[in-house]
């Protein structure tokens, strides 16, 4: 880390200890990751940040391990080395196997390849897609 | 389209109209999209990126509808139109409701303004995602 | 075109008109395509970035068309659809045939493929590549 | 390498080393790069890969060296930093001299710049370059 | 529009209007665009993505339009034909000047063009940046 | 730095110098960062950047510093690490605050999210955007 440096849990002010309690204690784990560290530099967005994400990946129309996949797709696709590491270590907590794994990196390249070929070729969308 | 043109069934060859079939077979539908119709242009091409997606796409580890939400995840991150439209109906058609078209745009939402905030912030991927 | 209008011949101020005439003498064209009569809202800009591309796109180590291809590309891996039609047209101009934008396509596509399946993978560079 | 282990040769699976064998014997080295490795852990990737960056970059319409360049340029264009190391040195396998490697860098730069100059004024594209 | 169609006013249900009437009042128009009509189908990511933004870019330690020429430059970057349309006119609804643009324009170009360079020569970050 | 290697100041041609001393002049800086010590390898696109950011991101109708935090909002879009850390640096001595930072940061992360979710809902331009 760099810009502002990591705000561990012992030098948080009570505002932001409350923000990394309601993390671990909603992802059952005791340790904080990086990037609410950092983020913790602006408890506004921190804040605001954990509670949209919380709000975002809980059970709805879609199960959490489904949203964690697309949220490691996004990453890969954005080629965002930290997000990667750690959605997909999330991924794996929430139940992604090997299997799944491999199957979604497939998916994430072919998605890739498709998407610049849609361009290159600059195709038009069809009539069908438009209704 | 610009370029090369759209390839139709009735002016395709043998080797494309095989592609064609085999997409509407699988597909069960009696049309083909102007992806294909574009790469018809390259045989080769559309031959192996039919193969590759059909195989791809197909039940796993992961389903069908699984694989195409993530399929439009990144053709949203990507900024590519002809992929969202497609791969949206493509959704729709393998069972995406509004409800969960609603909560991925949310989810894709997030991990694109977390990917950034995680590049701003110049955040250090922690020991623990390294194991 | 919106926000600042497109700047035509006749409406140019003679610092203008004297980019168009360079760009239309270098390129043999008896017109100027969009993308200069909107930087000539800002004539600075217009001028630098005529006199870059002029100096960058000529022949070199590189041959015109081999740079045009790779402006192509760039273009397509940025979704980018205005500069996908202009240096599509411009790449044939130099001698682009049907069979090598085909190809051009073939490996943009795989290219942005790969690159997902890297950031994936989360692969370390080998040393063998450090050198 | 995180997630998955890379696959040794040694402990590679007879499916595994025969693209590892047709890998080192098309590109005439004796060594696998971490890509390979990574892709191993998904044989069924590894090898459609394999075949398919095989067929794409051999000599066609263009030659196996401006295909090498565009790669890297799409690389660039990506920020993937494994892929610029590593087609970068395959370019240079392939003949890229350090004045193409100028060169070719001085083209991509100016695309990526004039690609956002295109997006920013909002340019339509022209007539001429829709027939 | 496609997928879910715009909510207008009218149709609209009280919560989400009372969303829609907060921006009219806040940015003192009577019209909603078609960003928030589409999010309306969603009215939780509509109410949370409404009241994010009017908080951040609210006068802080930085101003309304700094803030909006870097979401200019944001969407113009990520080739958004939507958001460089909006927040284009959002920009001069604040003050943005032709001047203005013209040098937002320039700089975002020019930030492209060094980031791929910066990745294509592969090129490490400096010990005093570290600090 | 791989590829070229970087040029030091001892070992630089007389007209690499001189760029290097106008840069350390006008940055009222004695050292030359990285980027310029790898475009020193190429000193035509040397001292074409060079002049061109001189001239870009001078005192206009912006001041120094917004353009300097344009440059780190384009920066962090593309996930470009070294010109992150290299531009937070360079606006941090051009001014900005920590406070700054923490609502470019909220900004640019806003921005990404809205960019993503425009795309995802295709949203059409209001007509009142075109005007």
């Amino acid at each position: 880390m760099a810009t502002l440096g990591l705000i561990e849990y012992k030098e948080a002010s009570p505002e932001v200890r409350a923000v990394y309690d309601d993390i671990m204690a909603t992802r059952k784990t005791d340790w904080i990751n990086n990037f609410w560290k950092a983020l913790a530099n602006d408890p506004v967005t921190l804040k605001r940040t954990w509670q949209d994400i919380k709000q975002i990946m809980a059970p709805g129309a879609l199960d959490p391990l489904t949203k964690e996949l697309v949220y490691v797709a996004v990453s890969v696709s954005n080629q965002c080395g930290y997000c990667i590491a750690s959605h997909t270590a999330s991924a794996r907590k929430k139940g992604m196997t090997d299997d799944m794994f491999r199957e979604l990196m497939a998916v994430v390249g072919m998605a890739n390849e498709t998407n610049s070929l849609s361009a290159g070729y600059q195709i038009e969308v069809d009539q069908q897609f438009k209704v």
